[in-house]
């Protein structure tokens, strides 16, 4: 028995999620189904963290425990033939027993994009989410360094979040915007993020830069922890799991 | 009677291409089954220039000549209503009735962005094209300069390329490449394109970075007018019209 990790690309518009559901194709099963028909396990595979339906993965990492035989440097290449092309393994390896996907996982790094415009723009649309255009990005960026740090982000989850501590460490958070089109790109590092937080998060930073949440309130809604005083939860295309740290 | 011009971006993956046809759907009818229903008017609208199936624009333009009595500036928004979000028209304005959008055209640029890699990457697929990851940068570069001007490029179009004249003039041309990931994107403006010409260009260019084309052929490739000689014709995928100037 050994252990092999892997690096997965996905366009998750066509999936219901990474988590392998009773009704609905999701990227776990798709992954687990090349298992079978390409090493001839019937096994789990666990992901660093779950990606909701229809949010992107540039590198998800994910392992699995397999008897095969063959090299696992070459294992990608096998499960490759048989995934369509929205999901593909971009790498593979043996690693020790020790390593967990989900438990080892030292920094994430995701990305929202959005664009700024009153006409929807066919060429951006799946993986980036409309916003008006009336958006102030100098508004949005005085904020960013709020969210940087250890915080509650209770305000910042889903209210059926399921978990101990909703205290969460922010390493980094940039937002940056294209030079010639209204495209904005939020990148978050972090050491874990709860339900919806970063499409939260997001949806904090566009109402700042188009007015409806006010700089100062930021703090206030940390404060209260009430989740109904930040942004809306932007729609899940436009989030993408860019990095997972070990 | 008034001529509108209507600048266009399209999502070409689910297309026939711009023009009409008995069997399958074109962006063409897509339009001006939208100013039927949008307008009221029944006309034909002529574009810059056909792009085949699957191609892209980020700034197709277009005209056609209209009875109704909305403001010019406006008229996008309503052709907007009876558009999905494959097509998209991000302005028009009235012109003179002189403008001809496929007549009047001084200048366009379109742009091939392909990939190197020995993996499909699933966010790339709708618009890269995928290429080996042997694929060598500079020397790709080296050949840039030798379709700059004007030249017959009998031997960069499809040889059911149906035309007086093959002699065409490209003003410029570029091929750069992402910071973190070997995404590449060509960039060539001319006078007017033949029938496959970006992406025969595109492939010759390609085959030179993976060595199958020597530098020192592509002089000899102009001169003998024989398409063979020439790379192989991209697909489609990876083209998308950038800019048409008049």
């Amino acid at each position: 028995m050994k252990r092999i990790k892997l690096l997965i690309q996905y366009n998750g518009t066509n999936y219901s999620g990474w988590q392998k559901q009773k009704n609905g194709n999701s990227i776990q099963s798709e992954i687990e189904s090349a298992i079978r028909k390409g090493l001839g396990d019937e096994t789990e595979v666990f992901a660093s963290g779950r990606t909701d339906a229809g949010v992107h993965a540039k590198a998800q990492v994910a392992h699995f425990d397999t008897n095969t035989q063959i090299d696992g440097k070459k294992i990608y290449k096998i499960l490759n033939r048989y995934l369509c092309e929205d999901i593909k393994i971009l790498d593979s390896e043996e690693v020790d027993s020790s390593f967990h996907a989900r438990f080892s996982v030292k920094r994430k790094t995701y990305e929202y994009k959005f664009y700024a415009s009153e006409v929807v723009m066919p060429l951006l649309e799946f993986n980036h989410t409309k916003i008006s255009s009336k958006f102030d990005f100098k508004k949005a960026k005085s904020v960013l360094k709020y969210f940087v740090g250890t915080h509650d982000f209770r305000s910042f989850c889903s209210t059926n979040t399921n978990t101990t501590s909703t205290v969460r460490t922010i390493y980094k958070i940039s937002l940056s915007k294209s030079k010639d089109e209204n495209i904005y790109f939020l990148r978050i590092t972090g050491n874990g993020f709860l339900y919806n937080m970063v499409r939260i998060i997001a949806g904090t930073i566009v109402e700042v830069g188009l007015g409806s949440i006010k700089k100062e309130d930021i703090k206030t809604i940390f404060e209260k922890n009430d989740r109904t005083l930040a942004g809306k939860t932007m729609p899940a295309k436009g989030l993408t799991l860019l990095k997972v740290e070990y």
